[in-house]
C-alpha cells in the first residue's frame, strides 16, 4: 500500500482479488507516514464511480492488530503451507544431520533470517512469488533432494541438503518485502551484488565465527554461487562436483514445475499459453490430463 | 571381436581388463567368416612379446555356447541389474497405469524391442555405453519420476512413464551393437534419422496399429522428439507440457549424474578431472565425501 | 469469417481489399451455426457509420454455390497460377522419375493431400501465405531444381524433386485452413509436433504400405527432417547429403525471394523497408531497378 | 617448388599424383636464385631409397619454356575448362549487359585482373582451390543467377551478374600464387583488408575514374561488401537488396556443392565422411545415387 | 524544422528546451520551399491552446543571418567546445607527427571534411548526438591516445592518433544533418556501406593521389574497418595490430563514458536507471559520489 | 624444482634461459623433503649426454640464503620493476585517497597480502604470468586510471583506483606460488570460488571489521565481483556504475596490451603470429613500426 498526496491520502489497497485505489479525503487527523508501503490495514468505506473507473472512498482506515484476529494468508496470495510449518520441517532435516560443521553453520545462517523467513516471497515476478513462498521453494527443494539420494546413493545427503537450505536464504536480503510476504523491487545491493554471491559472504562470515573447516565452507560457498547453473544466469562458476550438479537441477525443476502448471492452468484445456519467457519463448500445451483436474496451485 | 587377414587371422580380442591383438597362424580349419564382430568367445593360447608389444598367440578359438556356463556379464562393462530383471520392473509399471491406451501403446512398442533391449547399451561412448546401460537409464528415471510425481501431484504418472520407457527405445536401430552389449557404431538411419524421430514414427505406427486416439499419440509424439530439451541437442520441438519437460529434465539428470560420479571417482578425492566435454568442459571436482567412498559404480 | 452474438449475428468480412465489421440484425431466420470461420459468402447490405468507424448493415447472406460461377481467387490473395494447373505441372514431374520406387511413393503421398493442396497456403504470416501458396512455393522450388541439376550434373534429379514435392505437403495438418485458402491458426499437432517430423512420419507410413526399401524411405526422410537447415529452426537433423543440402538451400532461397520483393515492394524506390525480422532486422533496399519495375506479386 | 641448401640443392617437386623430396647434388652449375616457389619445371632424374622414404635424385633440372610443348593443366590440379574459354564465356556475358554503366565499369575491373585470372585459384584450402577456380566458381554463380533470373523474372539480371563477376576477383590480391595456379598464403592486406573491402576500394577507383553515378557503384560496392551473408564470415554489411541477397545465396551455394561432392566422393558409398568443419563439423553421406556414379570432379 | 501543408504552412520548431508544432496561417507571401529540413530560422508569433496541447501560431519566419549575431550552440544541444577550437587541437596532433606519410594523408582527408566537421553530430541517437559531437569524440579519443601511449611506450603515437582523427570522419557521409548539428536520418551510402568502409575507400582514394605507401596505408585502412572491435558490431577485421586494438578500445572506452554518465545523471542518488540497451539492458546504477556532483555533461 | 625418487634425487632445474633435468646420484646426505617445489637452489656439478638428451649431474645443492647476494629477479621471468618500488607507489596512491573509509579498507587488505604480493604473478600463463606481475598489473591500470580521471573528470578516482589495487589481489589465494615468482596450479578455492567472488568476501570482512559503511562496502565488493565485465569471462555481475564499468575497461587493455605486445615481437617485422587464443585466435601483425622497435618487454 503507497501513500502520498497533499490535502488529501491517496492509497493503492490490494488483496486477494485486486487491486483498487482509494482516496481519504478527510486526511487531517491520519498523518500519512504513519502508513508504509506494504502495511496490512483494516479499511471501512464506499465504492465511487470516477471518470468510468471504479475507486474506494475510505472512511476509516487503520493498521491490523493482533487482536483483529484476521489471518493475513487469507488476503495474500500465499505457500499452502504456513511458514512456521514449513520451517519446522527444514529444522527437522538440519537436526537429522549427521555431518557436525554442516549441521552447526546450516542451523547458524538459518537463525540470522528465520523471522523474516516465516513470510518471505522467493521472487519478484516468477515463480513462487507469494507470501512464503521462498520457504515452500526450499522445502520442494528438500523433498525432492531425499528421493534423489535413495536414487544416487553415492550423494552426499547433508551437502546437498546444507546447499538447498541456504542457497536462497540472502533472497531475503536482495528483494524488498514486508509481513505481508508481497514482493517489492530489488534493494540495492540485491542488484550490485546479487543472492548468490551475498550467500557466499554469509557463509565465509559465519563459517569463520563458528571456526568451520575451511574445505566445508569452500564446498558450500562453492554451491551457492553456481546454483544458477550457467553464465549467464548469473553463475559466477559453473557447478564443479556431484551436489552442485544436483542442487542446479533440482532448483531448476522446482522453478519450471512451479511456472509450467501456472501457466497452463491459466488456459483451458486443448488451449496453448502465451508465449512464455521463461521458457525460451514456448507457447505451453494444457491438454487436459492433469492428475488434479488443473486445481488452483497455493 | 575382429577378423581379417589372409592365411592367418588377426583378431581383436576384449574383455573386462583391456584389449589385446591376437593370431591365430594355423589358421586352415577354421573359417574367417564364423565369427562376426562382437562375438563372445572362448579362446586358449599364449602371451607372445612380438616388437615390443605383447601378443596373443591362439590355439583354440570358438564361440561361447549355453552349455559353458559363463555370464557374459562378467567379461564385459554390464548394469548392476541383470536386463532380465530391470525388464520386470519396467512391465510392472505398464501393468500399474490406470490409462488404457498408454498401457496397450507402451506395452506393444516395449514387446518390439524387449529381445534386444535386454542387453543393449544406451550410447557409443557417453553415460550408460555399458551391456544393459539402456534399460539401467529407463529404470533410473522411472524410479526418479515416481518420487516427483509424490510430490508434484497433479504429474500425469503414466503419460510421463510411458514417455520414458519409450525415449530411447529405438537406441535399438540406432547404435549398432550385439548380445555382449558393447557399443559399436551409429547406424545409417541412427545418423540420417536419430532415436528421437525414429521413436516418433514407431509410436505413430503402433498407435495406428492399435487404433489409439490421435490425442494420445501425438502427446507422447511430443515427448519423444522434444526430450533433449533444446534443438541445439537434437530436440525437433522444445517440450510443451509439464511432463515433456520433466521428461526432458530428468533425462538430463540421470545422465549428468552417471557422468559426473564416474569422471570423479576416476581421480583421486582432493583432485580434478582433466575438461569434461559433456560439461561444457569444465573440471569436476573429487571432494571426498561420497556417501559411498567412491566405489565402482556398476 | 466469424459468427457469434445473441439476438444479432456479428460476423467479420474479409475480402482483398480488407476487412470490415458487419452486423445481421434481423437474425431470427438465419441459424448461426450454418456459417463457419473461412465460410466463402455472398452478401448484400448497406455501408452505415457508427461511433467513427464504418460498419455493414446485412440484409442477406448465405454461401456461395457453384451456380454463382464466381472464382474465388479474385476474393482473397491467391498464387499466380490457379492450383490445377500447379498440381499437373508437379505431376508431370513425378510422371518423368526414372526412380520407381520414389515415383510410386511420392505419388501416393501426393494424393492423400491432393484435394486440400490445391487451395492451402503455405504459411501463416510469411512468405506464400496465401490461397495456392503451399503448391506456388512447391512448384518455384521444382524450377530452380531443375536449373541446378542441369548445373551440377551429379545431382540426383529425382530424389530433389521427390523431396521438394514433400517437404511442406504436411503445412496441410499443420495450419488451419479452408476452401479460401486464408491461413487459420496452427493446430495442435502443428505445434507440438511440426510439419517436419509429420512429413517423416507419413512417408515412413506409406513407404511401409508400399513396400519401398528401407534405403529408399531414410534418404527421403531426412531431406524432410532436415530442410529447415539448421536446429534453431527445427531442423531435427542438419542435411547430411547433396539433395538433403540442396533442397535446404532451395527451400530458404525461394522464401527469401519472396518475402524481399513483398517487402521492397511496399517502399518507394529510393527508401528502405521497416526491419525486417525474417532478415535479422535489416532494413531492406528498394533501388528502384526491378526487371518489371515493381508490379504486384500474385 | 622451393629451392633451399648449401652445396647441394633440396626441392620439393609436385604434380597431380603426390609431392616428392628431390636432391640436386652437382649443384655447382645451378644456381638455386633461378628457381622460385611454384616454377613449372621439367627434370630428369631416378628414384632412390633413403631411410626407408623415397627420394628423387635430379640428374637435370630446367624451367618448362613454351616450346616444350606441354600443357600445365597436366600437371596441377585445375578446373574442367581452360581459363581462356571460362574468360570468353564471362566477356560474352558482359558484353550482353543492357546497362551502359555496369558493362563499362564491370569490364574495367576485369580487365586489370585478367591476365592473373585465367590460372588464379579460388581459395587457399577450401572449395574451388585449384588451377583457374576462380573463375570456375564465377561462372558456376554466373549460369545459376541466368536460371533464377528465369524464374523471378524481377530480378535486375545485369546488376545481379556484375556483382558475381566481381564479388572475388580480388583474391588475386589476397591470395599469392602463381602461373601454377596452386594457392599460396594470404598476403598482408589480404589479412588485414581482405577481399571484401579490397573489391568495393577497387570498384570506387575505376567508378571515379569512369564518371559512373555514384547510385550505381554504391550497389555494387554493397554487393562486395556483404556477399559472404552474416558477419561472422566477414560480411561488413548484410546483403540489403534482391541482387545481394541472391549474390550471397548462390556464392554459398556453388560453394557448398563444390565442396559436399568432394567430400562425399571421397568415401565409398554407404560411408560417411569424416566431420566436415566447412558443415558445422557434420558427416556427410555417400548415399551411392550420384548421377554419375561419383566421377572425379575436374 | 520541417515545412509541409496547402493553404497554411506547418512548422515543427525545437531548440534546446523541446520541440512544438508552429503553423503560418497567412502563407500566401512566404513559399513553403523557401525553408528547408534543420534550417536556423528567427521566428516571432504567440502561444495558443488547441485541442488540449500548445500550438505556437507564427506571425514571422525567416531564416537567421550572420548579421543577427545569435550563436546557434545557444539553441541546440552542442559540444562543451567549439567546433573551431577542437579542430585547432587536433590539427596541432597532426603538425606534430614526425610520420611524413601519415602527416600528409590525415590532413588530406581532414581538409575534405573539415567544413562540415566543426558542427556535425557523432551519432543519430547514441553517444556525442550533438552539434560538434563528432569532433568532441574525436579529441576524447586523441587525449586519452596520449595518455596512453606515455605508459604503453612502444605504441606508435602518429599512427595511434592518424587512426582515431580518421575513424569515425565519413559519419559525415553517414548521417544527414546540417549546420544546426542536429542528426537526421542515416543516407542511402550510409546504409549499405557504412562509415568503416567509406573510410577505407576514403583513405585509399587520398593515398594513391598522394603517392602514400601501400603499407602506410593499408595499415590506416586496416584501423578504420576494424575499429568496431567485433563482427556483429560491423567490423569488416577484427583489430590484427596493437595500434588497431587500441584504438577499437579507446572508441568503447569514451562512447561507454558519455552514454554511462548520461544515462545516470538522468536519475537521483541511489536509484538505478532504466535498462540500458547499449549496454546489454542493465540497469546503471547513481551512487552519488561523482567528483562534480553530477553537472550537466555539456 | 621438483624431487623424487629413491635412493638418487631427480629434480627439474629451471631458471631464465629454459629446463633441464639434474640427478643427484649419492644423495645418502640430502633429504629430498629439504626441497620444496620452486625453491631457489645454488647448484654445482657437470653436463652428461644421455640417451641423446642432456642431463645434468649435481655434485652440490643447497637453497640460496641471502648471503650468497644473488638477485632473484636475474635467474626468473620477473617484472621490469622491483616489487618494492611498486609497492610503494601503491600506497603512495593509498594515502592520497582523500575518502577515509576507502583509505583505511583498501590499505587494511592490502597490509594482509602484502609480503606474497611483491614477487606474486598475475596468471598461470596469459599476461604478466611473471615474477612480481600481479603488482605490475595493478600499477599499470592505476596509471591508466590517474590519466583517464583527468579527461573525465567526474569519475570518482578514490574508488576506481581501490578498484584497482583490489581486484586480482586475492589471486595470491587463486594460484600457487613461491618466492621465486614463478605460477604454479590454480588451488582447490581458486577453482571452485575464484579470485572475484574471494575479493568480495575479503572486502566484505575487513569492511565489518573495520566498521565501513554498508554503501562503500557493496560499491567495492561490486567493482571486483564485476571486474571481468560480461558473465561469460566470470563477472557474477556485469559493471553497473562509471567506476566499476572503467575498471572492467582498464583490466581488459592492460591485459590485452602486455599479450599483443609480447605475441607480435615473438616474429619478425612483416610476418603474422599464430592465432592467438586470447584474441579470439585471431592472427596479429608485427608492422615493424613500434616506437621502440620491439625491445625485451620485462
Amino acid at each position: 500500500m503507497t501513500a502520498k498526496g497533499s490535502n488529501y491520502l491517496d492509497f493503492t489497497l490490494t488483496d486477494n482479488d485486486g487491486e483498487i485505489n482509494a482516496k481519504l479525503w478527510d486526511a487531517k487527523d491520519i498523518p500519512a507516514l504513519e502508513f508504509e508501503r506494504f502495511d496490512f490495514v483494516k479499511v471501512r468505506g464506499t465504492f465511487v464511480s470516477f471518470n468510468d473507473s471504479q475507486q474506494f472512498r475510505i472512511d476509516r482506515i487503520r493498521k491490523v492488530t493482533p487482536e483483529d484476529g484476521v489471518d493475513i494468508n487469507d488476503y495474500v496470495p500465499s505457500a499452502c503451507l504456513s511458514g512456521e510449518v514449513m520451517l519446522e520441517e527444514i529444522e527437522k532435516i538440519i537436526d537429522d544431520f549427521s555431518d557436525y560443521e554442516l549441521k552447526l553453520l546450516t542451523r547458524a545462517v538459518l537463525d540470522e533470517y528465520r523471522d523474516r523467513l516465516v513470510y518471505w516471497p522467493a521472487a519478484k515476478g516468477l515463480h513462487h512469488a507469494v507470501r512464503g513462498g521462498l520457504l515452500m521453494h526450499t522445502l520442494s527443494i528438500l523433498r525432492l533432494a531425499k528421493a534423489v539420494c535413495s536414487i544416487y546413493t553415492y550423494v552426499n545427503y547433508d551437502l546437498l541438503c546444507a546447499g538447498a537450505i541456504l542457497h536462497d536464504i540472502t533472497k531475503v536480503d536482495e528483494i524488498a518485502s514486508s509481513q505481508t510476504g508481497v514482493p517489492g523491487e530489488y534493494t540495492v545491493k540485491g542488484n550490485l551484488i546479487g543472492h548468490l554471491v551475498l550467500g557466499a559472504v554469509k557463509v565465509s562470515e559465519q563459517g569463520k565465527k563458528l571456526g568451520i573447516s575451511e574445505d566445508t565452507v569452500v564446498l558450500l560457498e562453492h554451491m551457492l554461487i553456481s546454483h544458477h547453473g550457467v553464465p549467464e544466469f548469473g553463475a559466477a562458476r559453473m557447478p564443479m562436483f556431484t551436489e552442485a550438479i544436483l542442487l542446479s537441477m533440482l532448483d531448476d525443476m522446482d522453478a519450471k514445475m512451479y511456472e509450467s502448471y501456472s501457466a497452463v492452468n491459466a488456459v483451458e484445456p486443448g488451449e496453448f499459453t502465451p508465449k512464455q519467457w521463461h521458457f525460451d519463448n514456448r507457447m505451453l500445451y494444457n491438454h487436459g490430463r492433469s492428475e488434479d483436474g488443473g486445481v488452483e496451485l497455493l
